[in-house]
């Protein structure tokens, strides 16, 4: 690519993101679109819903900027909890890292690169400089053998260190956050309760039976209470048809003289005879009452051998956790609770044995997932290479030569199409975790992220930079040894196709997630066709697994690119003040606490930020050997091995509080409870914190169709 | 290697054997040898020394053996603990396995094999039986792409699947085995206290105050007491001197009148003037107490951040053990604490960091090992290939020209300079281990165990296997597609040299076992020379890291040849015959218990025989590919899989257990001592039961030179 093709897409995309931003401040200030902007405000009663339509509103503003550069931690803390905090954090440590970056790439290290001349470039023709190709600003353009390789090197070097610096320095602010949250929580139901699954239910006796009398044996001094997991995926089933037939019923009552009430019968409700939809309603609505009730009386001796077992102090529950249970250990088994609103309840229907082929399955099915990814990914290749394009398809030969058409092919469109194929990642993972068996959303949310973490490193990093037959690629990983040179080799000749991609998707799918166009888009339909004036909106929760994966890919091409090509920094540091601007202002607006985890997504960043350090070494290892210095090949070898030294290290310091809190914590604790005079009350909620939504609904249900009030819908949601 | 040369390796070693019988049988029963045979009886006092020599005792007779045969596997137990039950049952486990492997390797592939004729022989000519080479026997003679392969296949299936089971059942037995043990064993120290490290003393505050301070705060209702390590190594090199020179002195004084009680006081006493040796003694011996008291008076405020920390309860131990401690988890480090007689005092010494250095350093310098021993390797791969020797000493020519001196160097020398350089390694691993950090011998003997087992497979496997450069090898594993191949190519030709391996190595080892040459040479030596009538002696313990190691050697052998060249198996079977019957000899007579790890010694057999297994099908694998039956070569492939997922579940269902007891065991246990009237005067024990040696000897050593009686020898010994 050259230097004007790059310009060309910085345009376009600097453009697109000035109009998204322009877009965003005027539609923001339409009341119609207050639940798509600020659907948490308005579900916490701060910003009312339906205000008038005024001309000043169509006026672009920036107050939405100051007002999210205002906003502190504390706040973000007080209302999203320490995710959200962790989340924004993450942009913080990248903006250090990559400004120590930018300073070092761009005043040193891109001037070395210039005035090289390996790639036989007269540095004093600046006629055509729009013409120079991208890599005389690159490592490829410094000549072989050259005593400047040491300045990279020493580069390496310091940049790692300073880099392993701000992760020591994160790591422990986190650890000292998650402490300080824990002190400063209420009693929480998943404080005091652990899950226990493989319960040995003797013939005869009841799951009840069995967990009450074995841990008043074992457990006599901290034993509260327990629920038994029930089969009830049916019953959900029926819940949300139930549900869903009743929201529509509603609908119809309201708006009761609109022709949509009647409709033929048949399919479609084009054949059949006329039929009133709100009887027929109503009579389909008792039948699966009917079947729930029947569902919900027989469903209660279908009980899962796992309950839920809360204690008196969180010590307790912590010896609980801790201890192995049992002499079997398949037995008894012992687990964290999730928050009570955290539970994932549809796993409880699968037995040891199928969630064990569930998680084979997943791993096949991730595999094939990557493999399958590599089609479009070798395609987009096509793209960047014209020539290619041109023999596969020679009537393209014509439009191929225009200037601007090339330019934005090589430039904007492969970016794209990847973008678009990636989005539908995020939530096949999520499908992909929930099948493992996870008992919390919060954990599947967890293990989906680290699924797109991979899948995106391996399947646009290594697979752009290792284009070729997908054979190849696992042939490299099979012969160790030469992984170096493959990667030094290959690594530097995209450096092109991934400055733009950072321009591309990166600022794109910022601005996108600033003007959240689906939301929109969607609510602007249900109002236009539905006629439904927007009573009906969700809160989202913040994506976590599609968000952190992106900005950790980045910060991966930004720490690997950082001295081979470092005409990437800048754009990545465009990328992250824009994304911790708008994250920002997402967070004070759209998005609401779904669950917490108390920062225990930080671990996935820091083993992500070594990772592209170790592939930053492996590769200077590989340039320095290619570059004919040997020399500074072999010193950078102990630069991997020293960064695992230190992971191992903050492995050892920080993990195990990322686990599980400590008896320090836990006594501390406990001993505030003693003198709480609301633990009482606290106690009893314990008891039925945790009992299946499904079969908490049976209360409300049996008063009849005016029954399916909040409680219901409530405990359907969740 | 021809027919021939085995037969005569296998005579020289029958021979050998039945010698080595011989004179046990004979030399058990001499009076004087007594403490050499029968060790652990004399200090029980069940033997006694001195009876009279007769004529009779001449004769050699095989009573020992039904002795041996008869004893009971509980009996074992009450006298020698669950380890050497588990040592007992590792040859049990091989019996079975090659009993089976045994039958189906000699009534099955190996008429297979012979009938093949790949390796042009004419199976009817039997006038030259015995200069037939091995080869013809092994699976290389089977033609390429026969059918006949398919019953090795087969045959890997089945073995596959009853080792399997063998080794589940195996696991399980041992599992139950350690669990009873727990709930018969008395109450004892190492149950009820853990080993704390890294404890943060405040500046102004002592060591003992913090532990106290802490454990009242977070352990209020099961804190019992501490004690405070502290730094001994000094003083324990004092106690080891004073020890040694009141013996001598001791010895000066009953023999009072020999003429060894006048020496010069120069060097080796030859030079100098003459004084009388129990003065000049008794000076040096005062000097030293003076030396140790004073070292014990400053050494009393040297206290390392380390205690023992005893509960009153089982439960509360393990709590404090299984729950990290404080915030930072560099601090307040819990671990087990061993038996207070297996502690290893020496490490307490060493700090966090010069422990991790060790780590580093003990590694380095067991892969320095490693390549220093392919030294030996190499060169007894020289003697198999008598060709090779010739070109490199032409000189030897005439002689190996002689039948007998080359069947002998090709048969049974190389094994035997093997097994010379392999003695050197167990007391080198151990000395490694002993660096390492650990704080109880029975860890230290553990991981030596581990550390010779690698150094076996490696050195004695891997490296004649691949017998060539070492750089080569090293490839090898660079490449892992290669593997199968490369061992499918190397490992059957070595078929011979391990037939003789285990004849040579595998009997005569089990010979001077039973004959105990060592300790009989010393005994002699002492007795004529020092004029020592055997009054001292010491009872050795079971030598688990060099035992263990070398029947899972011979294991993975046989597992690895078992379809490959099956002649290996009856050779493997009497070696564990004889194994079985020598090994419980020596149980009854000579070993004495000094710890009891509860069987955790297992773990270690069943991931051997696993690695063992896997690497079976891995040459499989490449055999059935070079046979040129690439179906079997791909049908062998889940083979692995399933043997590792095997092994994944055995390490879920059966590891958890040797890790630490559950909640119902401790419980179970803790309830029981409420009824024990004994407890009390056992905590008044658990107090003092983890104080330094070193330290406790301040009580005795006060009263001077008579106050030297057995508590202090003990301490010191210990």
């Amino acid at each position: 690519m050259i230097l004007s093709a790059l310009i060309t897409s910085v345009g376009i995309n600097l453009g697109l993101c000035l109009l998204f931003f322009t877009l965003y401040s005027i539609l923001r200030k339409q009341p119609g679109n207050i639940t798509v902007y600020a659907p948490r405000l308005v579900a916490e009663g701060k910003a009312q819903q339906g205000g008038q339509f005024n001309l000043e509103s169509l006026l672009p503003t920036a107050g939405w900027i100051r007002k999210a550069w205002q906003l502190s931690e504390d706040e973000i803390l007080s209302v999203l909890g320490l995710d959200a905090v962790v989340f924004m954090r993450i942009f913080i440590f990248s903006l250090r890292v990559f400004t120590f970056a930018g300073v070092v790439g761009i005043f040193i290290l891109l001037p070395v690169n210039y005035l090289g001349n390996q790639l036989n470039v007269d540095i004093s023709d600046f006629s055509h400089f729009s013409n120079k190709s991208l890599d005389s600003f690159s490592i490829s353009n410094v000549n072989n053998g050259s005593n400047w390789l040491w300045i990279h090197f020493c580069a390496a070097y310091v940049f790692t260190g300073v880099v392993c610096y701000l992760l020591y320095y994160e790591y422990e602010y986190i650890s000292s956050k998650r402490v300080a949250y824990f002190y400063s929580s209420k009693p929480q139901p998943h404080q005091f309760t652990i899950l226990v699954r493989g319960i040995p239910i003797p013939s005869g006796g009841t799951c009840s039976e069995t967990v009450d009398s074995f841990f008043i044996e074992n457990h006599s001094s901290t034993y509260l209470s327990h629920s038994v997991v029930r089969r009830t995926s049916k019953l959900q089933g029926l819940i949300g048809d139930t549900e869903k037939l009743y929201k529509r019923l509603s609908h119809l009552k309201l708006n009761n003289h609109t022709p949509q009430r009647f409709r033929r019968d048949g399919f479609l409700g084009i054949f059949g005879r006329k039929v009133d939809l709100v009887d027929h309603y109503e009579k389909k609505l008792e039948d699966l009452e009917d079947n729930m009730r029947l569902e919900q009386s027989s469903s209660a001796g279908k009980e899962v051998p796992a309950a839920f077992v809360s204690f008196k102090s969180r010590l307790g529950a912590a010896v609980a956790l801790h201890i192995q249970q049992a002499v079997n250990p398949t037995k008894w088994v012992t687990e964290r609770a999730p928050e009570p609103q955290d539970v994932y309840w549809p796993f409880f229907s699968d037995s040891f044995i199928k969630r064990w082929i569930c998680v084979l399955v997943v791993f096949v099915a991730c595999v094939a997932l990557t493999i399958l990814f590599l089609i479009p990914v070798v395609l987009v290749q096509g793209l960047t290479h014209l020539d290619q394009l041109e023999t596969w398809f020679p009537f393209l030969k014509g439009i191929l030569k225009l200037t601007f058409v090339s330019q934005v092919i090589t430039g904007y469109l492969p970016s794209l199409i990847l973008q678009m194929f990636l989005s539908f990642v995020p939530p096949i993972m999520i499908m992909f975790s929930s099948m493992q068996g996870y008992i919390s959303l919060s954990q599947i949310e967890k293990s989906a992220c680290i699924k797109v973490l991979w899948f995106t490193i391996w399947n646009i990093f290594f697979a752009n930079v290792l284009s070729g037959s997908a054979l190849y690629q696992v042939n490299v990983f099979l012969e160790p040894k030469k992984i170096p040179s493959v990667l030094a080799e290959a690594v530097p000749a995209q450096a092109s196709f991934f400055i733009a991609y950072v321009v591309t998707s990166g600022w794109t799918s910022l601005s996108s997630e600033l003007c959240r166009l689906t939301p929109l888009i969607c609510s602007f339909f249900k109002r236009v066709f539905s006629g439904k004036d927007g009573d009906e909106f969700e809160v989202p929760s913040i994506p976590y697994h599609s968000g952190i994966p992106t900005i950790l890919f980045f910060g991966l091409l930004g720490i690997s690119y950082f001295f081979l090509a470092p005409l990437i920094l800048p754009f990545l540091l465009v990328y992250y003040c824009m994304g911790y601007i708008i994250y920002r202002n997402q967070l004070l607006n759209v998005y609401a606490l779904q669950y917490e985890t108390g920062g225990k997504f930080w671990p996935i960043v820091h083993y992500s930020t070594i990772f592209s350090l170790v592939l930053m070494h492996i590769i200077a290892i590989g340039i320095f050997g290619l570059k004919k210095v040997p020399l500074a090949s072999s010193l950078t070898i102990p630069l991997p091995i020293l960064t695992l030294l230190f992971n191992e290290y903050c492995q050892k310091r920080f993990l195990p509080l990322f686990k599980s809190f400590p008896m320090e914590c836990l006594v501390k604790k406990d001993r505030e409870d003693v003198n709480d005079p609301t633990m009482g009350e606290f106690y009893e909620k314990l008891v039925t914190a945790y009992r299946d939504p499904g079969l908490m609904s049976l209360r409300y249900s049996r008063s009849g169709t005016e029954g399916y009030n909040s409680p219901l819908l409530h405990a359907a949601r969740v």
